[in-house]
Protein backbone atom coordinates (compact mmCIF):
# COMPACT_ATOMS: atom_id res chain seq x y z
CA UNK A 1 0.00 0.00 0.00
CA UNK A 2 1.00 3.45 -0.67
CA UNK A 3 0.45 5.35 2.58
CA UNK A 4 1.56 8.44 1.12
CA UNK A 5 -0.62 8.64 -1.49
CA UNK A 6 -3.59 7.09 -0.05
CA UNK A 7 -3.98 9.25 3.96
CA UNK A 8 -1.46 12.04 3.16
CA UNK A 9 -1.96 13.57 -0.41
CA UNK A 10 -4.17 15.58 0.96
CA UNK A 11 -1.80 17.78 2.90
CA UNK A 12 1.60 19.61 2.26
CA UNK A 13 5.51 18.27 3.82
CA UNK A 14 5.08 21.71 5.71
CA UNK A 15 1.40 20.43 7.37
CA UNK A 16 2.50 17.09 7.23
CA UNK A 17 5.78 17.97 9.63
CA UNK A 18 3.43 20.05 11.70
CA UNK A 19 0.66 17.00 12.04
CA UNK A 20 3.70 14.15 12.91
CA UNK A 21 5.31 16.60 15.55
CA UNK A 22 2.11 17.72 17.50
CA UNK A 23 1.10 14.17 18.23
CA UNK A 24 4.33 13.30 19.34
CA UNK A 25 4.07 16.15 21.61
CA UNK A 26 0.14 15.57 22.76
CA UNK A 27 1.96 11.36 22.98
CA UNK A 28 4.32 12.88 25.29
CA UNK A 29 2.80 15.29 27.64
CA UNK A 30 -0.47 12.30 28.26
CA UNK A 31 2.21 8.93 28.25
CA UNK A 32 4.53 10.37 30.83
CA UNK A 33 2.45 12.74 33.14
CA UNK A 34 2.29 11.62 36.50
CA UNK A 35 5.16 8.96 36.47
CA UNK A 36 7.26 9.17 39.61
CA UNK A 37 10.29 11.46 39.37
CA UNK A 38 13.61 13.08 41.06
CA UNK A 39 16.96 14.19 40.64
CA UNK A 40 17.88 10.72 40.72
CA UNK A 41 15.93 9.41 38.19
CA UNK A 42 15.54 12.32 35.88
CA UNK A 43 18.37 11.45 33.08
CA UNK A 44 16.64 7.74 32.82
CA UNK A 45 13.34 9.00 31.72
CA UNK A 46 14.53 11.73 29.56
CA UNK A 47 16.06 9.22 27.96
CA UNK A 48 13.15 7.00 27.47
CA UNK A 49 10.72 9.72 26.63
CA UNK A 50 13.35 10.75 23.91
CA UNK A 51 13.93 6.96 22.78
CA UNK A 52 10.15 6.40 22.71
CA UNK A 53 8.61 8.91 20.58
CA UNK A 54 11.71 9.29 18.21
CA UNK A 55 10.28 6.19 16.67
CA UNK A 56 6.81 7.78 15.82
CA UNK A 57 6.56 8.72 11.71
CA UNK A 58 8.90 11.96 11.03
CA UNK A 59 10.01 12.60 14.36
CA UNK A 60 13.80 12.83 14.40
CA UNK A 61 14.71 14.14 17.58
CA UNK A 62 13.58 14.61 21.11
CA UNK A 63 15.17 16.92 23.08
CA UNK A 64 13.55 16.74 26.67
CA UNK A 65 14.55 18.83 29.80
CA UNK A 66 12.63 18.41 33.23
CA UNK A 67 13.19 21.65 35.01
CA UNK A 68 15.22 20.62 38.20
CA UNK A 69 13.69 23.75 40.08
CA UNK A 70 10.32 23.04 39.54
CA UNK A 71 11.00 19.44 40.58
CA UNK A 72 12.51 20.66 43.80
CA UNK A 73 9.92 22.98 44.39
CA UNK A 74 7.24 20.00 44.19
CA UNK A 75 8.85 17.68 45.85
CA UNK A 76 7.27 15.77 48.56
CA UNK A 77 7.94 14.29 52.03
CA UNK A 78 8.68 10.85 49.85
CA UNK A 79 11.73 11.77 48.07
CA UNK A 80 10.05 12.11 44.61
CA UNK A 81 7.04 13.88 42.49
CA UNK A 82 4.96 12.68 39.69
CA UNK A 83 5.74 14.41 36.36
CA UNK A 84 4.00 17.40 35.48
CA UNK A 85 3.63 19.67 32.69
CA UNK A 86 5.09 22.23 34.76
CA UNK A 87 8.17 20.68 34.75
CA UNK A 88 8.72 20.02 31.04
CA UNK A 89 10.25 21.39 28.67
CA UNK A 90 10.35 20.00 25.26
CA UNK A 91 11.39 20.22 21.20
CA UNK A 92 10.59 17.61 18.96
CA UNK A 93 12.23 18.20 15.70
CA UNK A 94 9.94 16.76 12.69
CA UNK A 95 10.79 16.59 9.26
CA UNK A 96 8.74 15.51 6.14
CA UNK A 97 10.67 15.62 2.98
CA UNK A 98 12.80 18.86 3.18
CA UNK A 99 10.46 20.54 5.73
CA UNK A 100 11.84 20.28 9.55
CA UNK A 101 9.25 21.72 12.37
CA UNK A 102 10.01 22.28 15.76
CA UNK A 103 7.18 21.68 17.97
CA UNK A 104 7.85 23.22 21.75
CA UNK A 105 5.96 22.69 25.23
CA UNK A 106 6.93 24.86 28.02
CA UNK A 107 4.89 25.85 30.97
CA UNK A 108 4.02 29.60 30.74
CA UNK A 109 3.14 31.11 34.03
CA UNK A 110 0.90 33.63 33.06
CA UNK A 111 -1.07 31.47 31.46
CA UNK A 112 -0.49 28.68 34.23
CA UNK A 113 -0.59 26.40 31.07
CA UNK A 114 1.90 24.31 29.87
CA UNK A 115 1.75 25.72 26.27
CA UNK A 116 2.53 23.51 22.90
CA UNK A 117 3.22 25.90 19.76
CA UNK A 118 5.67 25.87 16.37
CA UNK A 119 8.47 27.04 17.50
CA UNK A 120 10.45 27.35 14.46
CA UNK A 121 9.98 25.81 10.23
CA UNK A 122 13.01 25.23 8.24
CA UNK A 123 12.19 24.56 4.21
CA UNK B 1 -0.46 38.44 26.71
CA UNK B 2 -1.77 38.13 23.17
CA UNK B 3 -1.41 34.03 22.45
CA UNK B 4 -2.27 34.43 18.70
CA UNK B 5 0.50 37.03 18.02
CA UNK B 6 3.09 36.28 20.34
CA UNK B 7 2.56 31.88 19.58
CA UNK B 8 0.90 31.01 16.65
CA UNK B 9 1.14 34.52 13.63
CA UNK B 10 4.03 31.78 12.02
CA UNK B 11 1.62 29.30 11.16
CA UNK B 12 -1.87 29.60 9.12
CA UNK B 13 -5.50 28.65 10.45
CA UNK B 14 -5.20 25.73 8.58
CA UNK B 15 -2.10 24.49 9.77
CA UNK B 16 -3.22 25.45 13.65
CA UNK B 17 -6.34 23.65 12.76
CA UNK B 18 -4.46 20.26 11.98
CA UNK B 19 -2.04 21.23 14.87
CA UNK B 20 -4.61 21.29 17.44
CA UNK B 21 -6.28 18.43 16.23
CA UNK B 22 -3.22 16.23 16.67
CA UNK B 23 -2.05 17.26 19.28
CA UNK B 24 -5.60 16.17 21.03
CA UNK B 25 -5.58 12.82 18.73
CA UNK B 26 -1.90 11.91 20.48
CA UNK B 27 -3.44 12.84 23.98
CA UNK B 28 -6.08 11.21 23.77
CA UNK B 29 -4.36 8.19 22.42
CA UNK B 30 -1.65 7.92 24.97
CA UNK B 31 -3.70 8.95 27.89
CA UNK B 32 -6.79 6.38 27.70
CA UNK B 33 -4.59 3.63 26.30
CA UNK B 34 -4.83 0.92 29.11
CA UNK B 35 -7.79 1.43 30.96
CA UNK B 36 -10.07 -1.37 32.11
CA UNK B 37 -13.11 -1.82 29.85
CA UNK B 38 -15.91 -4.11 28.94
CA UNK B 39 -19.36 -4.11 27.10
CA UNK B 40 -20.66 -2.30 30.20
CA UNK B 41 -18.40 0.15 30.66
CA UNK B 42 -18.09 1.59 26.96
CA UNK B 43 -20.41 4.56 26.77
CA UNK B 44 -19.35 6.11 29.82
CA UNK B 45 -15.77 5.43 28.45
CA UNK B 46 -16.35 6.84 25.37
CA UNK B 47 -17.77 10.25 27.04
CA UNK B 48 -15.07 11.11 29.07
CA UNK B 49 -12.85 10.76 26.54
CA UNK B 50 -14.78 13.16 24.36
CA UNK B 51 -15.99 15.28 27.35
CA UNK B 52 -12.03 15.25 28.49
CA UNK B 53 -10.37 16.04 24.47
CA UNK B 54 -13.12 18.47 23.72
CA UNK B 55 -11.84 20.58 26.55
CA UNK B 56 -8.56 20.95 24.47
CA UNK B 57 -8.21 23.99 22.44
CA UNK B 58 -9.60 24.33 19.01
CA UNK B 59 -11.11 21.04 19.74
CA UNK B 60 -14.75 21.40 18.67
CA UNK B 61 -16.52 18.07 18.82
CA UNK B 62 -14.62 14.31 19.48
CA UNK B 63 -16.52 11.07 18.09
CA UNK B 64 -15.17 8.10 19.67
CA UNK B 65 -16.29 4.62 18.77
CA UNK B 66 -14.47 1.79 20.62
CA UNK B 67 -14.81 -1.50 18.07
CA UNK B 68 -16.88 -3.95 20.30
CA UNK B 69 -16.32 -6.68 17.41
CA UNK B 70 -12.34 -6.07 18.45
CA UNK B 71 -13.42 -5.73 22.16
CA UNK B 72 -14.69 -9.36 22.10
CA UNK B 73 -11.79 -10.86 20.57
CA UNK B 74 -9.61 -9.84 22.83
CA UNK B 75 -11.75 -10.74 26.21
CA UNK B 76 -9.91 -12.07 29.03
CA UNK B 77 -11.37 -14.58 31.46
CA UNK B 78 -11.75 -11.92 33.48
CA UNK B 79 -14.96 -10.41 31.48
CA UNK B 80 -12.58 -7.25 31.08
CA UNK B 81 -9.61 -5.76 28.86
CA UNK B 82 -6.81 -3.25 28.82
CA UNK B 83 -8.07 -0.88 25.62
CA UNK B 84 -5.73 -0.84 23.10
CA UNK B 85 -5.49 0.99 19.95
CA UNK B 86 -6.63 -1.82 17.80
CA UNK B 87 -10.14 -0.65 18.73
CA UNK B 88 -10.09 2.81 18.41
CA UNK B 89 -11.93 5.12 15.87
CA UNK B 90 -12.45 8.61 16.58
CA UNK B 91 -12.68 11.36 14.71
CA UNK B 92 -11.36 14.96 16.11
CA UNK B 93 -13.06 18.03 14.88
CA UNK B 94 -10.78 20.90 15.25
CA UNK B 95 -11.93 24.69 13.82
CA UNK B 96 -9.48 27.69 14.00
CA UNK B 97 -11.17 31.12 12.30
CA UNK B 98 -13.26 29.15 9.21
CA UNK B 99 -10.57 26.25 9.07
CA UNK B 100 -12.09 22.64 9.98
CA UNK B 101 -9.66 19.77 9.80
CA UNK B 102 -11.04 16.27 10.90
CA UNK B 103 -8.36 14.54 12.31
CA UNK B 104 -8.98 10.60 12.21
CA UNK B 105 -7.35 7.42 13.99
CA UNK B 106 -8.31 3.94 12.63
CA UNK B 107 -6.69 0.47 12.79
CA UNK B 108 -5.33 -0.18 9.14
CA UNK B 109 -5.08 -4.64 9.40
CA UNK B 110 -2.48 -4.48 6.25
CA UNK B 111 -0.10 -2.22 8.54
CA UNK B 112 -0.68 -3.37 11.99
CA UNK B 113 -0.75 -0.20 13.14
CA UNK B 114 -3.28 2.49 14.68
CA UNK B 115 -2.77 5.05 11.98
CA UNK B 116 -3.59 9.01 12.31
CA UNK B 117 -4.41 10.98 9.68
CA UNK B 118 -5.96 14.52 8.17
CA UNK B 119 -9.64 12.64 6.97
CA UNK B 120 -10.82 16.16 5.95
CA UNK B 121 -10.30 20.20 5.50
CA UNK B 122 -13.29 22.19 5.33
CA UNK B 123 -12.04 25.83 4.51
CA UNK C 1 -7.31 -23.54 35.38
CA UNK C 2 -8.21 -23.23 39.00
CA UNK C 3 -6.82 -19.37 39.32
CA UNK C 4 -7.52 -19.32 43.26
CA UNK C 5 -4.87 -22.32 43.94
CA UNK C 6 -2.29 -21.79 41.23
CA UNK C 7 -1.84 -18.28 42.64
CA UNK C 8 -3.48 -17.15 44.92
CA UNK C 9 -2.92 -19.91 47.69
CA UNK C 10 -0.45 -18.36 49.32
CA UNK C 11 -2.14 -15.38 51.38
CA UNK C 12 -4.92 -15.07 52.76
CA UNK C 13 -8.37 -13.05 51.98
CA UNK C 14 -7.88 -10.46 54.06
CA UNK C 15 -4.36 -10.10 52.09
CA UNK C 16 -5.56 -10.30 49.01
CA UNK C 17 -8.65 -7.81 49.47
CA UNK C 18 -5.63 -5.41 50.31
CA UNK C 19 -3.75 -6.55 47.23
CA UNK C 20 -6.50 -5.91 44.67
CA UNK C 21 -7.35 -3.00 45.83
CA UNK C 22 -4.00 -1.40 46.17
CA UNK C 23 -3.55 -2.63 42.33
CA UNK C 24 -6.59 -0.77 41.54
CA UNK C 25 -5.67 2.17 43.34
CA UNK C 26 -2.29 2.40 41.61
CA UNK C 27 -4.02 1.71 38.36
CA UNK C 28 -6.27 4.66 38.78
CA UNK C 29 -3.92 7.16 39.62
CA UNK C 30 -1.47 6.18 36.79
CA UNK C 31 -4.17 5.69 34.46
CA UNK C 32 -6.02 8.98 34.80
CA UNK C 33 -3.89 11.80 35.97
CA UNK C 34 -3.08 14.28 33.62
CA UNK C 35 -6.76 13.97 32.29
CA UNK C 36 -7.98 17.49 30.80
CA UNK C 37 -10.58 18.58 33.41
CA UNK C 38 -13.17 21.38 33.91
CA UNK C 39 -15.87 21.82 36.19
CA UNK C 40 -17.99 20.83 33.09
CA UNK C 41 -16.54 17.58 32.29
CA UNK C 42 -15.95 16.41 35.93
CA UNK C 43 -19.08 14.51 36.61
CA UNK C 44 -18.62 12.21 33.34
CA UNK C 45 -14.52 11.55 34.40
CA UNK C 46 -15.53 10.50 37.85
CA UNK C 47 -17.96 8.30 36.42
CA UNK C 48 -15.48 6.78 33.48
CA UNK C 49 -12.91 6.13 36.34
CA UNK C 50 -15.34 4.31 38.46
CA UNK C 51 -16.66 2.06 35.74
CA UNK C 52 -13.48 1.19 34.77
CA UNK C 53 -11.89 0.38 37.71
CA UNK C 54 -14.97 -1.72 38.79
CA UNK C 55 -14.01 -4.03 36.88
CA UNK C 56 -11.05 -5.25 38.33
CA UNK C 57 -10.69 -8.43 40.52
CA UNK C 58 -12.42 -7.97 43.81
CA UNK C 59 -13.02 -4.39 43.12
CA UNK C 60 -16.75 -3.84 44.34
CA UNK C 61 -16.92 -0.30 44.32
CA UNK C 62 -15.34 3.06 43.37
CA UNK C 63 -16.32 6.29 44.87
CA UNK C 64 -14.52 9.27 43.80
CA UNK C 65 -14.16 12.55 44.18
CA UNK C 66 -12.20 15.21 42.34
CA UNK C 67 -11.81 18.29 44.41
CA UNK C 68 -13.48 21.50 42.52
CA UNK C 69 -11.97 23.70 45.38
CA UNK C 70 -8.44 22.57 43.84
CA UNK C 71 -9.44 22.12 40.21
CA UNK C 72 -10.24 26.17 41.00
CA UNK C 73 -7.24 27.06 42.24
CA UNK C 74 -5.35 25.01 39.45
CA UNK C 75 -7.48 26.60 36.46
CA UNK C 76 -5.74 27.79 33.46
CA UNK C 77 -6.13 30.35 31.03
CA UNK C 78 -7.70 27.98 28.86
CA UNK C 79 -10.46 27.07 31.01
CA UNK C 80 -9.32 23.53 31.86
CA UNK C 81 -6.15 21.75 33.80
CA UNK C 82 -4.57 18.54 33.97
CA UNK C 83 -6.23 16.16 36.68
CA UNK C 84 -3.28 15.92 39.60
CA UNK C 85 -2.73 13.56 42.34
CA UNK C 86 -4.14 17.24 44.59
CA UNK C 87 -7.32 16.62 43.39
CA UNK C 88 -8.13 13.24 44.17
CA UNK C 89 -10.01 11.60 46.75
CA UNK C 90 -10.53 7.92 45.77
CA UNK C 91 -12.33 5.02 48.24
CA UNK C 92 -11.77 1.95 46.42
CA UNK C 93 -13.93 -1.02 48.03
CA UNK C 94 -12.17 -4.69 47.32
CA UNK C 95 -14.03 -7.78 48.71
CA UNK C 96 -12.55 -11.31 49.11
CA UNK C 97 -14.71 -13.86 50.51
CA UNK C 98 -15.47 -12.20 53.63
CA UNK C 99 -13.11 -9.51 53.92
CA UNK C 100 -13.90 -6.00 52.87
CA UNK C 101 -10.85 -3.53 52.54
CA UNK C 102 -11.58 0.29 51.72
CA UNK C 103 -8.15 1.66 49.96
CA UNK C 104 -8.01 5.67 50.13
CA UNK C 105 -5.99 7.79 48.40
CA UNK C 106 -5.78 11.43 49.73
CA UNK C 107 -3.67 14.32 49.49
CA UNK C 108 -1.66 14.96 52.59
CA UNK C 109 -0.88 18.87 52.55
CA UNK C 110 1.68 18.13 55.30
CA UNK C 111 3.14 15.63 53.26
CA UNK C 112 2.85 17.14 49.76
CA UNK C 113 2.15 13.96 48.76
CA UNK C 114 -1.32 11.85 47.23
CA UNK C 115 -1.08 8.59 50.17
CA UNK C 116 -2.70 5.37 49.65
CA UNK C 117 -3.34 3.76 52.82
CA UNK C 118 -6.02 1.41 54.11
CA UNK C 119 -8.31 3.30 55.70
CA UNK C 120 -10.97 0.41 56.64
CA UNK C 121 -10.53 -3.72 57.12
CA UNK C 122 -14.48 -4.97 57.61
CA UNK C 123 -14.01 -8.83 58.31
CA UNK D 1 3.68 13.86 61.83
CA UNK D 2 4.19 9.88 62.73
CA UNK D 3 2.90 8.11 59.12
CA UNK D 4 3.08 4.72 59.99
CA UNK D 5 1.39 5.28 63.38
CA UNK D 6 -1.37 6.74 61.85
CA UNK D 7 -1.89 5.61 58.68
CA UNK D 8 -0.56 2.27 59.07
CA UNK D 9 -0.88 0.43 62.38
CA UNK D 10 -3.92 -1.24 61.17
CA UNK D 11 -1.98 -3.35 58.87
CA UNK D 12 0.97 -5.81 59.35
CA UNK D 13 4.26 -5.10 58.03
CA UNK D 14 3.68 -8.47 55.92
CA UNK D 15 0.03 -6.82 54.56
CA UNK D 16 2.16 -3.37 53.96
CA UNK D 17 4.46 -5.33 52.12
CA UNK D 18 1.77 -6.77 49.79
CA UNK D 19 0.14 -3.12 49.44
CA UNK D 20 2.76 -1.20 48.44
CA UNK D 21 3.89 -3.99 45.90
CA UNK D 22 0.29 -4.17 44.50
CA UNK D 23 0.25 -0.44 43.92
CA UNK D 24 3.73 -0.05 41.94
CA UNK D 25 2.44 -2.83 40.06
CA UNK D 26 -0.84 -1.43 39.19
CA UNK D 27 1.17 1.97 38.57
CA UNK D 28 4.02 0.59 36.18
CA UNK D 29 1.12 -1.04 34.40
CA UNK D 30 -0.98 1.60 33.89
CA UNK D 31 2.05 4.84 33.33
CA UNK D 32 3.94 2.45 30.48
CA UNK D 33 1.22 1.03 28.73
CA UNK D 34 1.08 2.43 25.01
CA UNK D 35 4.66 3.57 25.01
CA UNK D 36 6.18 3.31 21.45
CA UNK D 37 8.68 0.93 21.38
CA UNK D 38 11.13 -1.55 19.28
CA UNK D 39 14.10 -3.55 20.18
CA UNK D 40 15.93 -0.63 19.74
CA UNK D 41 14.18 1.51 22.61
CA UNK D 42 13.73 -1.60 24.97
CA UNK D 43 16.49 -1.14 27.25
CA UNK D 44 15.93 2.73 27.84
CA UNK D 45 12.44 1.75 28.66
CA UNK D 46 13.04 -0.85 30.79
CA UNK D 47 15.89 1.39 32.92
CA UNK D 48 13.24 4.03 33.38
CA UNK D 49 10.26 2.11 34.60
CA UNK D 50 12.74 0.35 37.25
CA UNK D 51 14.33 3.68 38.37
CA UNK D 52 10.70 5.33 38.46
CA UNK D 53 8.85 2.94 40.09
CA UNK D 54 11.69 2.24 43.09
CA UNK D 55 10.92 5.55 44.10
CA UNK D 56 7.81 4.50 45.61
CA UNK D 57 7.44 3.70 49.25
CA UNK D 58 9.10 -0.04 50.10
CA UNK D 59 9.63 -0.56 46.78
CA UNK D 60 13.55 -2.05 46.59
CA UNK D 61 13.95 -3.44 43.57
CA UNK D 62 11.88 -3.73 40.19
CA UNK D 63 12.73 -6.25 37.26
CA UNK D 64 11.22 -5.47 34.32
CA UNK D 65 11.63 -7.97 31.03
CA UNK D 66 9.88 -6.75 28.12
CA UNK D 67 9.32 -10.34 25.59
CA UNK D 68 11.06 -9.46 22.58
CA UNK D 69 9.14 -12.24 20.91
CA UNK D 70 6.13 -10.95 21.87
CA UNK D 71 7.35 -7.57 20.15
CA UNK D 72 8.42 -8.88 17.14
CA UNK D 73 4.98 -10.97 16.75
CA UNK D 74 3.18 -7.30 17.42
CA UNK D 75 5.49 -5.53 15.40
CA UNK D 76 3.91 -2.82 12.91
CA UNK D 77 4.99 -1.38 9.58
CA UNK D 78 6.35 1.70 11.34
CA UNK D 79 8.73 -0.47 13.30
CA UNK D 80 7.33 0.20 16.42
CA UNK D 81 4.81 -0.44 18.85
CA UNK D 82 2.69 0.19 21.71
CA UNK D 83 3.83 -1.34 24.82
CA UNK D 84 1.22 -4.36 25.64
CA UNK D 85 0.68 -6.19 28.91
CA UNK D 86 1.37 -9.02 26.14
CA UNK D 87 4.75 -8.16 26.57
CA UNK D 88 5.57 -7.65 30.64
CA UNK D 89 7.09 -9.65 32.83
CA UNK D 90 7.57 -7.71 36.02
CA UNK D 91 9.01 -8.73 39.30
CA UNK D 92 8.30 -5.65 42.40
CA UNK D 93 10.63 -6.16 45.42
CA UNK D 94 8.38 -4.87 48.32
CA UNK D 95 10.06 -4.57 51.62
CA UNK D 96 8.57 -3.21 54.92
CA UNK D 97 10.42 -4.28 58.07
CA UNK D 98 11.53 -7.72 58.16
CA UNK D 99 9.14 -8.65 55.19
CA UNK D 100 10.24 -9.06 51.50
CA UNK D 101 7.13 -9.72 48.88
CA UNK D 102 8.00 -10.26 45.61
CA UNK D 103 4.71 -9.07 43.48
CA UNK D 104 4.68 -10.51 39.84
CA UNK D 105 2.87 -9.73 36.47
CA UNK D 106 3.27 -11.95 33.43
CA UNK D 107 0.34 -12.68 30.80
CA UNK D 108 -1.41 -15.71 31.21
CA UNK D 109 -2.15 -17.28 28.07
CA UNK D 110 -4.88 -19.45 29.28
CA UNK D 111 -6.70 -16.29 30.63
CA UNK D 112 -5.75 -13.82 27.98
CA UNK D 113 -4.62 -11.56 30.96
CA UNK D 114 -1.84 -10.17 32.23
CA UNK D 115 -1.88 -11.85 35.71
CA UNK D 116 -0.39 -9.67 39.07
CA UNK D 117 0.23 -12.25 42.02
CA UNK D 118 2.55 -12.74 45.27
CA UNK D 119 4.97 -14.39 44.10
CA UNK D 120 6.71 -15.05 47.04
CA UNK D 121 6.79 -13.69 50.86
CA UNK D 122 10.19 -13.71 52.36
CA UNK D 123 9.54 -13.22 55.92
Amino acid sequence: MNIEEKYFSNITSRERAIFEGAISMGALFHQFIGTPVNRNSVASLELAISKSLELQPATQKVEVAIDLKKLDAAMSDFDYVSLSGEMLDVKIHSKVNDVLAIIRIEFIEDLKYPLMYVEEIRE
